[in-house]
């Protein structure tokens, strides 16, 4: 993976990175296709409609149907989906966390029940690189202990301390593989764990950092604090991380959050928001959101957003697309979500944009003024 | 509307039929679009990569919701739903027959309750063109008082005596709004009811030729009744419906009964079966069809049907499109529903080559011997 600067601006940055798959200019969002596809798009619609350039998997999902070794056997996430450009796969540990009734992490791994049929797993450190290599995605993530929001003390520092030993346990075992010629293109990114305290994610930002992770990211976060503590976090941590890898926020989030965080140095962002908005009836515009489903929308015969160009507003009325809300028609979801991901795609184009023409203090203010009319 | 036969092979027939919106060469399937939009696809997919040149909408749900004023509005069906090509409109006869809990038709018209919120309506033979005339369709049918087969003869012969007693109020109520400039690229299609009654579908037949209309349409099939009394039917009221309109078997069916029908000179078919079958996993092939669910298809890497030039066909794994399917994604949904429409399409395209080329008869010898394999 190659990782170069092409314009700092304040904390803000635009950068690109070249896996094997794609060229990827950020600040990105990448769009999350759980089980292999974004839902209610194909890979033609992320790829050439969207012209995602990296889309985000997840190991959980994949591992438990069709399990690893079926994507292996169809050339990994590309040969199977079709997707051409980069896939970032997590390590599984956020889903085994949360969707399963039992899950128990312990010193070497995480228990968890699958949510299909209740059959049980365990997911350790080298384990979740082995499914990450099946998988053949371009970005991998290593399994972190984590931990819900508000935690003692006594947790997070167990949480660091557990992150930063399976941390080093998974690079360790990647560059063997490696070695042995398995995930050649494959890049390992590190977690950053610590909840909301400031020291704790500190120690654990300045742990990973010495090792050769490809990436960092910041983990645990959008999980129930506020968005001041979020962007507090975010702000604190952001020194303690390399400024020459790439610099990830899982999770994260509303338009807001992305530039805010932006603001605070992220080059990488993921959430289901946009989609799962998209299927609520909740468009994105430059002016803020609303739902399709009020009543005014029925007459009304312009676009979701004069102003945009995406796939939906450049053919159809929000009266046609309230009637398909209504009516529960599928394409609905398929039409809205490609313009709420267009939205963000866009959004992060025209932060990229502003970041280079060190115009992104600019950008942020507009960014705000035009929500308030 | 014109009509223009290209060539006569047996009974079958390859005509032309041109509307204000688009040419449309038959024998054609005119997929199902009940509420403007054919249940998974957007108007790009029915007429860029589908290449469809007529769906049809039901005027029972687009009367209930949005409204055909809502719909006028906006321009029509077209002008609503972005479709470019024709539009054929039910008269919502069947609908409020098959979809109301209570639907009651009298001498006048058929009373039934809203599927949506219980509320009641009256359908008449005016009403119904009417609001066809606001929705714009290209061809519109008339309202016509079906029966539920097995039926005695009395409620058939009152059947017969009402559609062509309401069949004359349409016709005349039409022409009467085109001379007031409503409707003006508008056609109108009788309807010939009789259950599987040869005498009663002869003397329907005979009576709605006798009038104006623009096209014939054979209804009340497909309700129940055997393939053989189906078929049977069709033929011997072939003979009483005038050569020189198009004649449209309305509801028909599995590609079995599209090649049958064809085989006794039937123009024009609609079904919901393509879609509703592509939602529960069934795909059509050239060698017959079978369900995605089927565990082999987990492994399988090759399409759906390896000579199928379609959308999904040239891109994605019965491996890949079988996880889907097993996720409940909804591009699933999408991506089935282009292939089995691909496949009906092409079924009709192929069947209108052998008719031009005189090869009819050795078409259907060979569709039935490709399907025993």
């Amino acid at each position: 993976m190659k990782f170069k600067i092409d314009k700092i601006d304040g904390n803000a940055r635009a950068c690109t990175i070249q896996t094997a798959h794609s060229v990827i200019q950020t600040p990105v969002f990448m769009p999350v296709g759980t089980v292999g596809a974004v839902k209610g798009l194909d890979a033609v619609d992320m790829s050439e409609i969207l012209e995602a350039k990296i889309i985000l998997a997840n190991t959980y999902h994949m591992y438990l149907r069709p399990g690893a070794d079926v994507v292996k056997k169809f050339g990994g996430l590309h040969g199977f989906t079709k997707f051409p450009n980069s896939f970032l796969t997590d390590s599984g540990g956020f889903q085994a966390f949360s969707l399963s009734d039992i899950s128990k992490p312990d010193e070497y791994g995480i228990k968890f029940r699958s949510h299909i049929d209740g059959s049980k797993h365990y997911f350790t450190p080298k384990s979740v690189i082995d499914t990450q290599h099946k998988l053949g995605s371009d970005i991998m993530m290593i399994l972190d202990d984590l931990v819900a929001l508000p935690a003692t003390k006594k947790r997070v520092d167990e949480s660091i301390k557990r992150t930063i030993k399976w941390a080093k346990e998974a690079l360790e075992y990647h560059k063997f593989k490696q070695n042995e010629g398995t995930g050649i293109n494959q890049n390992l990114f590190g977690i950053i764990q610590g909840g909301t305290d400031f020291d704790m994610r500190k120690i654990c930002a300045q742990s990973l950092c010495e090792m050769e992770f490809d990436g960092l990211a910041i983990g645990g976060l959008s999980v129930g604090e506020s968005n001041e503590e979020m962007y507090e976090t975010v702000e604190n941590v952001m020194p303690f991380i390399d400024k020459n890898r790439p610099r990830y926020l899982m999770g994260v989030g509303t338009p807001e959050d992305l530039v805010e965080n932006v603001y605070r140095g992220v080059d990488m962002f993921d959430c289901v928001m946009p989609t799962r908005n998209a299927r609520n009836g909740t468009l994105f515009t430059t002016f803020g959101k609303f739902n399709i489903k009020r009543a005014e929308f029925i007459h009304d015969d312009e676009p979701i957003d004069k102003a945009c160009d995406c796939y939906t507003c450049k053919r159809y009325s929000k009266g046609y697309l309230s009637h398909l809300f209504r009516a529960k028609e599928l394409t609905f979801y398929r039409l809205a979500s490609l313009h709420n991901l267009h939205y963000y795609l866009n959004l992060m184009k025209e932060i990229r944009e502003a970041i280079l023409n060190s115009k992104f203090d600019e950008f942020r203010r507009e960014f705000y003024l035009k929500r308030e009319i």
